[in-house]
């Protein structure tokens, strides 16, 4: 009866950007601004870092909602980019969920703006599907904590995983020594507390 | 074992508005009343955009509940109207469920004053009867967020989804494509935010 | 695979006050002070109103924990006063399900301090033996918002209801007509907000 | 050494509305988007009302400033209008400094986008130059609560008097019997609990 | 240059209560009710406690803003009771501070909704004239925390004195062996945590 | 469908303490440092106090993680210590896994930094090899809200129950009679209300 | 015109303990208990550690008040103890003064409960004669944040410094080399996250 | 009366930078990391593109305290760096006020770490020798928000100006046309929502 124990392996993830866009991100307020785009940029620095395959996608980039946000667009230069004609719901968009078919994964990471809408009803739409569904929770954003709460209601009793971009990095990682250097940086360029500590930790360890 | 994805469809949905009467709103303490005004006004634009079948229901409002909200009166001249004699929960009342069977839809949309009873009962009740029931989380209002958050865990529970005025648009529309001018106006005339993006958009594309 | 629809029955219905002492309540600080009096008054009163037989039961009240609050004395003279000599799940007192089960209803309304322990553990094993629990979640204090919390989902996961004392007064009068005097009474008395509508119309319509 | 009794004259204050441009207002996250709507709102309809000189002015307003919120453009058709082309302090605009003496009178009311420094460095040369200035504290907004104390310290300390547009409306208006519909029209405008009240009142009235 | 130290003293206080109406109750947002209806009773019983002459002004009560709250009214059956005609700053209105003259005090406490205008107006028209001024912070309520904040500056730097219920009684007492009883009955009253540690008390030490 | 009531046992419980190192508990944010210290001490305290088999793990404390806090080391100088050499799930230990083994405990009580990881990832892996699983909210530290809410999500949907160490410790004792004095320190150790409680209570009837 | 710098000297200052007591502490909720109780001690501690002449002092501690916290009566074994008959301005009991006056010292460091009134009436009596106060903020607790702002802002503006007991610590000891290991001790034995710099540091630095 | 408008001036300025220590900046609790670096390297930022005379310092560094941050040290790689030797208040170090006093500035601006201490003291210091302080209140960060209030206080009532990192670019810059290109750089690097406004605008701009 409970949620079985699904884990997330990097063989089999990929990761869905929706929406992240420069005016839309103007509505994002149930997060603060320099913490909301540090999470969205830890994403995709982790889905670089495990080389997983992603996925972007916009709507009406033209219109008033505004381009996607530029980091996004240079980090994955090569990703599929589906910037939709009109379907609110991506899933709804024939391309991306061909695209998301070519990956071969079933395990899907999605995070965006807004998240009742751009993250819940894709998430809704591949769990239907049978896929497993990790909700990267701190990297999309929406209006108040009322939206928030009512979108994670709504995903998680369809089965969707909550997680942030920590826990999906450490799920993927499994143990430090694949890579202690690499995933020490991830940790270190957007996490302050870390950083003071590797920071301080090298400072005592070079005196010796 | 998840709950499965209800999509709403325009087609086959309803909308009740329960209980929003001038003196019952001055209990409503968990959303700042600027903020719910505006959800509740959002939400009977929506209605009345989307032309989906509403229906309105008060309690006692010869007495201090006080009478309905006026827009919402002037909004739906020819909606069904059940001034209820006595019972708190709407479902209880013949003339109401009667209302919702002439509509023929299968899901129902609900927001009310207060959350916990006027929202509450009737979408249990709702959902017992097989209906597929959405609750406006943030068009309905209480006295607190205890009271809010055991309102929540209730209908959860037993089956309701939980969605704000937005997500309920953006999941009626599905598609941009079906009329820009017209959701591009809901949002601007309820989503400050939106709006600002929009004449940023038109005062500088009008510039070119 | 939803919660099933378990609807307030005043012919069904039992209340279990549990470890509302003097100096237990000095832990309670999730809920402010003159609030929380205001919402264990108000229950004791519902109880009265609707004759629900009512269950007293207190823990070690010689000692630190207190006597039991004056006016829950004071409002049940005659209701069985279970003096736990050191149980603290209450439900391990055999004198108190003994209480419960003379009742012979199957319907507990429950509320006390603190929550996760005097509330969640006789809740938890009332269900297990097919009670159907209501917990009274704002005439139940605790130490912070993380002990709540986990209370609350402890027990909602279980099987129980979460409800505050105004919906289950609803719930349990179904309809204004059954005595309109009465319950506006008690609502008058426990929430300000109404108790200033009445006193606005009453002004009113005795001018006319 | 008490701060003295200044109290607003209807004859002799002007009101300056400082930068709501649509590009700036996404800056503003002290304040919620539909709360802070209307106190910009209420603030230019009470300038209305109270036929006060009202002086416009913008920062930039080709660029991502954006352009002056439409509904003061359209409120204050005959209004002096600074678009400054680059002064920071709009006190340092020469144009600004002679429409507010062209006003002739010596009492400022000012509001803008940010507090810290479009609302904050005028009012603060404005104390200099013998002005008495009083800031509309909820009809500006910046960044977060941080930047906002910073700001109400600084201007405080500096002669500045805290007020928000109501509280200007009610020290303008003096006595109700001046005019009562008016000044009820602007409340029941602007403040929904007020609404409320009225139109209770009214059908109580009517109905007698 | 600091303020001097003002001690409330109770042959030389009187206490003004301004438009706690039914109506006007509704508008306050920045105390949670239950909490300002104690603290609102609590200042009319000290005031009966402490014998102080005590006055009660109303704004329009004929109309939406509503009658006095009743309890104060009964509270004070020969007070004087200044039903302004229309006077929105209740030192306007002759009747009123002839009233307070009449009292022959130089403290003035006051207390009232909202308290930007009803409380802030007067109090600083008082002290102007000389009268040393103590804002019953917790007895004043208003729409939110920016409005409250932005009076309390303004009060402050005119030079009234900031205090709650609590220390009011503190100060004007001076001493416990006063009358314990008395002001003990006060605390236990309108103090949930004191009545509690009187309750154990009293029963620990009847137990000896 | 409900979850059904898993009790704990001091007979079959363990306890896991995972990463409560020095430098990682300068991550935790969601809880103020002097209550989350006390949370951790009073656990340890409870394990201690009920002899449970306790089992302490870290991850790579010779680098910035640090040591492990001293207080916990003293407290369990002969509990299995396994300090692992890079697995991030301390459940991918084979050492650690194999010490759980060892107690022959079936109920797992767990508390570590970050929830969302360290406290998670165990939790997730136990409940599907069978075991039954108890996460200690407050004695868990994680960066935010965000965070622990999605933590808590998942391992409640996967069938854990939240609990804190004072739900534990009472649900562990079962009665009072066991051991009062035992029990009483414990608490008044802990929780400076029940303290002052004690102290007072003593007090008086020492007096006696 | 501005305050002028007075800065604490450790040989010209003493410390005021006001009232408290074990049951005058279920009163204080503006701080949460752990933090609270650190903070006391804390102060306690740096009392001793400068070893400035400190006074005790109580109300009423034989009824419901009750009596002294264990902790503070063993610190100060020898210092004066001033249990008051009834004054509630311990500045009204001549022994007080008296024992302040034995001292010689012109500086005095002020905390107690409830801040309003035990912290903020002798601290305003001192100040009227000459003395320099500093109110320990974070050591005095009272009801709510209202109350807690009415007295800071009462006691700041007649002159007193507002400070926490870490920086009259700092402010006292002046240079970290009058004695590192004292200070050092007395930080890390009250500040969780200098105790977790101090044990990472040691660690790294013992393994060199 | 009131404390003059002291306006900053990019020729008379300079910046302080108090103990942005790596150990030290766990100890921050009163904004969230993320905000709170991004704030600390605006600052950083401005006082290079204003060409501010910058001085360093730090105390114990070779401690626990912990090694200035590097960004800092990397921004700043000829300023004066003072490794205090134990004073804490940097002011009593003689370099510090001799690399003060070679700047030849009247105007200093201060942040550090923590606020009550390495801001405060230093700041009450330089006041009393006649420089004129600019607090910088959003790049000081302390334990909590009774201490960042305390300080805030005292800082105030002596004279010193709180501003944001924002507020004293703004009146450094004075207008825009001195270099828009650097002050919106600065802007965009460190104001997500700035950013998104200009990505838009450019976006729609190079459209044209």
């Amino acid at each position: 009866m409970n949620k079985p124990y699904v884990r997330l392996d990097k063989n089999d993830a990929a990761v869905l950007l929706v929406d992240h866009q420069a005016g839309l991100l103007s509505l994002v307020r149930d997060i603060e601004p320099d913490r909301f785009k540090n999470n969205v940029l830890a994403l995709a620095d982790l889905a670089k870092y495990f080389q997983l395959p992603t996925i972007l996608t916009t709507s009406f980039e033209q219109g008033p909602n505004g381009p996607l946000v530029p980091e996004l667009k240079e980090a994955f230069p090569d990703a599929p980019y589906i910037a939709r004609p009109g379907q609110i719901n991506a899933w709804d968009n024939e391309d991306f969920v061909a695209a998301i078919r070519a990956t071969g994964k079933k395990q899907l990471i999605i995070a965006g703006v807004v998240t009742e809408v751009c993250v819940a009803f894709p998430a809704l739409a591949a769990l239907e599907e049978g896929y497993e569904v990790f909700v990267v929770t701190d990297a999309s954003g929406t209006f108040n904590e009322l939206t928030r709460h009512s979108a994670w209601d709504r995903m998680s009793a369809a089965g969707a995983q909550l997680m942030t971009w920590f826990g999906v990095a450490c799920e993927l990682h499994r143990d430090w020594r694949n890579d202690i250097e690499g995933l020490g940086t991830l940790f270190s360029n957007h996490i302050p507390d870390y950083r003071n500590l590797i920071t301080s930790y090298n400072t005592l360890n070079s005196g010796k």
